[in-house]
């Protein structure tokens, strides 16, 4: 029997990893009157299913995923929420 | 007294609008033979830290970032979490 699961995956840049798009945005939001903000940085939120035969194999087979595409591990740090789905 | 909060912002497409770039993630993770993953969406997460009188106020400038700079509202959804820092 095979299980579904629904999952949310958060890619970030490392800390050390100069965030430029990050720094436009902050400074786009100072210029709009914003001053409170800072330390904006802008990752990756992918949702997505995944059918596998028990959490096991769905979190092994999501951390492979991320390492070989949804993430670049030279740069970005990635984790994820496995939630089963009720059917 | 101001207090300082950071913030996780998800940024989503709408469920009515075309993802092309999920359609292409998912496409891609088929072809690297990962056939159990389906609705691949691809959305924004935004770290940032605001400084704001209280918890509304940091609330509500959030809200009105969020419609004038970090989301398009036409097609786009977004939800944010406020965690005080404790100093």
């Amino acid at each position: 029997m095979s299980q579904k699961f629904n999952s949310r995956v958060y890619v970030t840049l490392r800390p050390s990893v100069l965030d430029t798009a990050g720094t436009a945005v902050e400074s786009g939001l100072h210029q709009l009157g914003y001053q409170g903000v800072e330390n904006v940085r802008i990752g990756k939120y992918i949702e997505l299913s995944i059918t596998a035969a028990n959490k096991e194999e769905a979190d092994q087979q999501l951390h492979a995923m991320c390492d070989q595409l949804l993430a670049n591990p030279v740069i970005e740090n990635y984790c994820f929420e496995l939630i089963p789905v009720e059917e």
